[in-house]
């Protein structure tokens, strides 16, 4: 049955501000939607401009597919607008932000936001990226010398293989001077790796993709470097040190990970000052990276009383920018860092908090964090849809919606193991879940392999990098064809791109999600159940209420009857994901 | 029916935590209780050192009143430590912050919080605040010259009356010189107004409150000064105006009050920085305050472009307790004030948010901010205990325990019109609002002639600045012994001092609070049915079992049996509230 208060909806995109990305001093058009049957007399939008109150009442400005559409204007008078709704019934208000609708008074931590110093990285909407391990992804025909089963030439040659696939972006792992397959131990930053082909081999890869209309992303550690960098005898200043000993602070403990210190205004511009900085010199010709990830960010430029994270990052980030304005800064970080994502410091982060913890645990694995204790390891609970939602809204509801459209949504990794070499995870749930990860709002990342059903094992990081089953290219497995269609859809999409997101229904064994542009959505419906549920589906949240088609992307049969304009009862499959259309 | 989720508990009070006020480098302990008898197989305490997740088991430590005590040991390796719990049961795990039990991961936005760097100040917790409106309490017996119906020497006269009604520290608005009768159009903030006796008498009245163990705090604006201020001619560039026209910008619009632009650092050293600025003379003898309220504290130094409020308050701050190291920072903001509540800036707004606003609204009125709004003021929703407990709740999740200390916690001012004098007000429920304020961790504080049952209007502001009725003083009214009697428990028992709080019960028309020592618990109960409602109260929360006594704190008699060794059934008569002891 529909529910009027589910109706209620605005979001930070084009289809709701005019500008989502003003400027100071500019006026935007804000608006909202509810069903046009609901009991509500009136609708308020509240700012806080320079900290007061603003509560100005919005005018109906629209009426379609049973949903009435209100605006007001707002002047873009500071860097950060943060505003929320009133929704006036008779005799009731409602409180609507970020959050959620509630029936009191909500606090400002979960208010909408719009930010006019902010310059969203324009490309990474509409993205899928595919991550590289290059040691283990493809050697290069001509490759005699390297010592690992990949390198940059490699990854080259198989552009065209991408390109089928469907991905956009490449994001790799570290590929600067080091001893280790992992190359997180780096001995020089200022140059690749021989083994991958060095430099030149990077410069010609660079050239490559984006020949082929495709992004590069490349992984660095500026906390730490390895134990073989030179910096550790001509720059010990440039490392934490016991101030007894003179013992390098290792990352995490490990010795062979001497950890930086930007107390030292030196390295500060070594990493990324200079012109001719770390960080700069791969984002100038004939490199040309379009974005960075950055290794263990959250403990980065933090020991104790050094807690400079908050002073380097706006540096760092100005750095990056004044170089590539539409440069993509991503930052490794597992839990909660929305502290991060306020606009001045990163892009994004490996969205483990918001996508691959809670999709995963859904998905029937104990939460990667959790996972590190012994004996919470060993408790197994049954993980609900209320439970996933939970922690998807909390992750979004504070930070700009700006934010959400650059979240960087994995569910597998380098660190990770990946979830299809899980054998308590079922096959169709592995679908659903990146089904839901698709339909997430941000990009998708897929991590290389995954669509040749790559096998692995749990036990250890290695059982994540096993080598590329080039093998199985020319015999894909299904799988490959499953992502194929999702890549095509995301890239492609208005609704996945640049539309808005909510979480429709979210109750035991099943989550749905819907997106929408102002033409069309796409709603996912994923039931991890053993047998069939009947649920009751409230499509006409999406803003929209037809569904043209009989079958689903992947031509699932969509087996409902209306219940009413808005709502549909549905039957799911055991263990199915469906993708489909609404319009 | 006790229920053992709710008995989950810990906070930063003393009776949880080793030292509340630790220094850098101190390992505290950290306890958590819940029931005896719940099903719980082990307890974990999470921190974030540096940003990264660190579990530790908590060990059981004590058993008393049926519940288990878990202890840990926390390094207080950084300024700010963060943690959070989680409760493992056999096959399931939940997470539990300041804003509660989940059966998912929170963030860490309502992590319990612990901070090195921040120095409470010591005296507030146990005070009841008392606010005179200069201008209107008592004229001096000598006072022929000043035109105001009040003077500091008057109020000395009356401290006799003040230590008999039980309140501990004087809130003054202003006393600098200004034309008006409320002097937040200060026209010299180096001398106190002649009106009110000048800088002599403020040294002699703060004398007198010291000589009789009482605080005294002033109020001022230094957001803006009035239009008469010398400071307009000799020195312009101390204040926003038009770039065009030179002409000056006023606060909120009003050109009698210019405002002050911090840009300009000389006003800065005036303001605070200097030995002999405004807001450290009177910290100093012969005037030696006890602390400061800062008015229109929310829009302070901020106007569009310039954001300059999270620059200049720590540096506020530092300056005052170089001063005074024990002094109270108080601030005018109404709404959620969350962000300068964290150690660096006040020691507490004047809560509305968490106070004044939920529980008016709790006895009927419009919330004070809604009520701004013409259209949404003739709404009247019925605010239930739910509400009223979401927005308590809120406000203080997000702000660290020692902060929730020191809580100004209101229900009358100057600005707002007085409770008692709204006769949609029910006079029973005015006085559950009050033990409900009383009840709030914190300081309340009590507004002039709210004892005295002093009459008023609800039009503008002149209905709540009534001359002191103290004609009334030989035969007080019983409004004046119910203070008394709060003011008494308030200042003298460690439970509501340095105790925790629990909200025990929030249903519709009820809402009960706990305030927690390690030797006993009070308990309050407000109804504001208009009939008799009987409630489940699960009593043991509060960490205690046993009600000594057949009356509560007023003589009202407890009517009640028992359901089980935590919980009673109890019977509550219409727009009753009850106050009563719990060990």
């Amino acid at each position: 049955m529909k529910n009027w208060k589910n109706s209620i909806y605005s979001d930070g995109s084009k289809y709701f501000v005019s500008n989502p990305q003003p400027t100071y001093g500019e006026t935007v058009t804000i608006k909202l939607r509810l069903y046009e049957d609901a009991p509500v007399v009136s609708v308020f939008m509240r700012s806080l401009p320079n900290g007061a109150e603003n509560v100005v009442k919005m005018d109906l400005c629209d009426n379609k597919n049973g949903f009435n559409y209100y605006q007001a204007k707002m002047l873009i008078s500071e860097s950060r607008m943060q505003y929320q709704f009133y929704i006036a019934c008779a005799d009731k208000i409602y409180y609507y932000t970020q959050r959620g609708l509630t029936d009191y008074i909500q606090d400002n931590s979960c208010d909408f936001v719009l930010l006019a110093d902010y310059r969203q990285p324009s490309w990474v909407k509409s993205q899928v990226f595919y991550q590289i391990f290059p040691a283990r992804f493809k050697k290069s025909d001509k490759n005699e010398i390297g010592i690992h089963e990949g390198d940059l030439l490699g990854i080259k040659e198989k552009i065209p293989y991408l390109k089928y696939l469907g991905v956009t972006a490449i994001y790799l792992n570290p590929i600067f001077m080091a001893p280790s397959d992992h190359k997180y131990d780096c001995s020089d930053y200022f140059h690749v790796d021989d083994n991958f082909g060095g430099d030149q081999a990077l410069a010609e890869l660079s050239d490559a993709l984006h020949q082929a209309g495709m992004k590069l992303m490349l992984d660095i550690s500026i906390n730490h470097t390895g134990s073989t960098n030179r910096w550790t005898v001509t720059h010990p200043d440039y490392y934490f040190r016991d101030e007894q000993t003179g013992k390098f602070y290792g990352w995490a403990g490990y010795d062979s990970l001497p950890t930086l210190d930007y107390r030292n205004h030196e390295l500060r511009r070594v990493i990324y000052e200079n012109n001719d900085s770390v960080i700069k010199k791969w984002l100038k010709p004939p490199y040309s990276i379009d974005g960075w990830r950055f290794d263990v960010a959250d403990v980065f430029a933090r020991k104790d009383e050094v807690q400079l994270a908050h002073d380097i990052w706006p540096k760092l980030r100005a750095s990056i920018r004044s170089e590539n304005d539409d440069a993509y800064i991503l930052a490794e970080d597992w839990g909660d860092c929305a502290q991060y994502q306020q606009g001045t410091e990163w892009d994004s982060s490996m969205n483990y908090f918001g996508c691959a913890r809670p999709l995963r645990e859904f998905a029937g694995e104990v939460d990667l964090f959790i996972a590190r204790n012994e004996e919470l390891k060993s408790i197994h609970p049954y993980i609900t849809g209320e439970n996933v939602a939970g922690r998807i809204r909390e992750h979004l509801s504070r930070i700009p919606f700006a934010m959400w459209q650059n979240q960087f949504n994995l569910i597998d990794s380098h660190d990770i193991s990946r979830l299809h070499n899980n054998p308590e995870v079922n096959p169709g749930d592995y679908k659903g879940t990146v089904i839901t990860q698709y339909m997430l709002i941000g990009t998708p990342s897929l991590y290389y392999g995954d669509e040749l059903d790559i096998q692995g094992h749990l036990l250890n990081d290695s059982g994540c990098r096993y080598p590329m089953p080039w093998d199985r290219e020319d015999n894909k497995p299904d799988i490959f064809y499953f992502y194929k269609t999702l890549n095509k859809l995301k890239t492609s999409t208005p609704a996945l791109i640049e539309g808005g997101m909510e979480i429709i229904y979210a109750q035991g064994p099943v989550i749905a999600l819907a997106r929408f542009s102002d033409e069309e959505a796409y709603v996912s419906v994923f039931s991890k159940s053993d047998k069939s549920e009947t649920i009751e589906l409230e499509i006409g949240l999406c803003g929209f209420l037809n569904i043209p088609e009989d079958k689903d992307i992947f031509g699932n049969v969509l087996s409902y009857t209306r219940v009413d304009e808005a709502t549909i009862s549905m039957t799911l499959n055991p263990h199915t994901a469906y993708l489909f259309k609404v319009n």
